[in-house]
């Protein structure tokens, strides 16, 4: 066999519909480097390989029927799948687009939060891929699948992509539907995907909310009108940070685009406790019967949360929700004359060892806005371990913050994934 | 036995924790009604009284876990819970707070919205109960418990209450977790309850999420700030909702609460279709499974509801967002100097049959906008049939708003459900 499984989702699907090549053999290719890695990696709670390719072998004398037909993907283990096994059991969300060849569900850390999974960063084994979209990130970085879904509540997208070196887009809050996914806090919990390129992580939301206009033709895409956002966390960024957001800038310059410094207004300095506050609040609400039943399978790690959670009282909380209200009414002034923002994904690299995820920090006042974000992955000099920017747009602007994070990807993306 | 089953559930409490009464006797009350009188109204999918006779003898010999240790309450069959039966499996909510007793799961609509189940209305059997948490407010209005869970999509809560003459309670969108309810339409579904009193609506929610400042002691409820707010649905209003709304302006007035007229800014005209279109483009995506895989098990009315989901353009839904967002941020002007407003909760009596729940035309906008609702009864003349109307107040403000709920049903409310 070939190397199929590096294609992009997006040339393979052209590829499939032109039956240049069949989902069998594209299915094939993805199989095999899921064995070669799978036991370094550990990308998988479950595969059914078998299942996988009688799928593959069906829609191979099937017309097509949709976007992404033929095209192999990993769910995450957040999310119920009627045919695999996950903790729950109710309709797959997935299914609302059937041509898609489910090839196996990915690690999660517990309850899509912090205590972590098993998995490795495929470019250096020894540091965490990030979480708690950990198996989608490593399994897309590895090669192993084009596309998977991930779900971001602080920044469970965003930091596993930038930390294996993809693109992780998190659409506006609530595009992609949520029924089968496991709620960990209701007004956080995004679904989004796992990607090579941006053009393929568009192709996956396209195909899942039959919003074609998501499509990117490289081709039509204009140079965006960008604000670099330091953010109120920026004394948070670690030295590669700094220099890849500040090289971003020049660059970005360089490359033709306008580029302006933005400052957020002084109500976005608390939106980060804001989140924290919200989000392990509705943790312990929503986990509340495994906490009353179940308390001892939990992680020390959870049980903290939850606790620190119950302890947040009404009041805070109700101060937390008001000051999000808040920020999200300035956000039109914000982007008044801009396309998007760029700002940091993560504080650094990934960090050594997988006995944590590390931290969402610079995500999460993007989740709590309920922006469209995209982490890209930027290139890098002789670091073995990637860095990327975050770009953000305006709520319900997803196709402009596609079409941007596309343009800067190509100026500012390593090769190392081709751009098919 | 005594009629334990009439006690509110706030004097029921307190007789509770103060041992005047025991949980056994009180749930035998409410057993016996429900004997009497369950072939007629059919408020229940499901009972189990000797689990709940079980659990009422147990809480007798405990000390006081909390604020509704030992009530009766009925769950609304969209809920999951561990120990009886529901459609999916996963967590019960109201185990929460686990000293509740649960008598059993009472009927709702085909997924909570228009197929009717076989409830019938207590006050006239020939009627409708209204939907989709019929079984919760006919449960409610004859006698059977005195609380029971109910969630609001379009008018869910508030209609049926309104049609049996109870109160309705909405709380702020997210106030209750919704962890463990099937999910029809993710931006609008709102978890609320039904009681026969603003107070016992008020103990209900302040139990499940920890607010006891929510909690009425009557003789602190000061005389609110009103809008009579006719709404732009008013010309859809029948001629028993036009006295109705008009005759509680004089009388509020009477009583001595300044009362204005309150005119929506012309973008709210917009919003019953906006709802309507995110509605049913929700419910479309929520059911996709059961549509693509179960579709022959699903009523006329719900097939046709998911079609008309299909049809509504990504572009039509945006709009939809669009428009709620601009109104949601003219909401704090339109409450600028007022405690709450006064709408219509239906647009007439209940409708005679059961082969359709009624119209939630009136509560659509309050729904999409998140703000809380309260409808109280309103007392009748010669008619036998119920009407009410909604009290509205701003997005987190369910205390104030539910203090001002108690004073104008203090004011209008009939004597039919004992104020204890």
């Amino acid at each position: 066999m070939g190397s199929l499984n590096r294609l992009s989702a997006t040339v393979a699907a052209r590829k499939l519909a032109a039956r240049e090549i069949t989902a069998v053999s594209l299915l094939g290719d993805c199989l095999e480097r899921i064995s070669e890695r799978e036991s370094a990696v550990r990308a998988w709670t479950f595969l059914d390989t078998d299942a996988a390719m009688r799928r593959a072998r069906a829609l191979d004398t099937q017309a097509s029927m949709g976007l992404l037909q033929g095209i192999p993907i990993g769910v995450k283990d957040l999310f119920d799948t009627f045919d695999m096994p996950t903790s729950y059991g109710s309709p797959i969300y997935a299914d609302h687009r059937p041509a898609t060849i489910v090839v196996g569900k990915t690690v999660t850390t517990e309850f899509a939060t912090f205590h972590p999974g098993p998995t490795r960063n495929p470019h250096n084994l020894e540091h965490t891929p990030g979480g708690s979209s950990s198996g989608s990130a490593a399994a897309v970085a590895d090669w192993m699948v084009p596309l998977a879904f991930g779900s971001q509540t602080a920044g469970s997208i965003v930091r596993p992509a930038a930390f294996c070196g993809v693109v992780g887009y998190k659409p506006t809050f609530g595009m992609v539907i949520r029924v089968g996914v496991k709620m960990i806090a209701d007004p956080l919990d995004t679904i989004g995907v796992l990607a090579r390129s941006v053009p393929d992580a568009a192709l996956f939301v396209a195909a899942l909310t039959d919003r074609h206009e998501l499509l990117i033709d490289r081709s039509t895409v204009k140079v965006p009108r960008i604000g670099l956002c330091r953010t109120f966390e920026w004394n948070r960024a670690q030295p590669e940070t700094v220099a890849v957001l500040e090289d971003a800038g020049r660059r970005l310059r360089a490359s033709g685009a306008n580029v302006r410094e933005v400052t957020l207004p002084p109500p976005f300095g608390g939106l980060a406790e804001a989140q924290t506050a919200i989000m392990v609040s509705e943790v312990a609400k929503s986990l509340s019967h495994e906490n009353l039943m179940h308390r001892k399978e939990l992680s020390a790690d959870m049980t903290k949360m939850i606790d620190a959670g119950l302890a947040v009282s009404p009041q805070q909380y109700d101060a937390a929700r008001s000051l999000t209200r808040s920020c999200r009414a300035m956000l039109p002034d914000i982007f008044n004359g801009l396309d998007v923002l760029v700002a940091p994904s993560a504080m650094g690299y990934a960090p050594s060892g997988i006995a944590a995820t590390g931290d969402p920090l610079f995500n999460r006042i993007w989740t709590l806005l309920h922006v469209p974000v995209i982490q890209v992955p930027v290139a890098r000099g002789s670091h073995t371990l990637p860095v990327g920017v975050t770009v953000v747009g305006a709520v319900g602007a997803d196709r402009a913050t596609l079409r941007a994070a596309e343009w800067i990807h190509a100026r500012l993306g390593g090769s190392e994934y081709a751009h098919g």
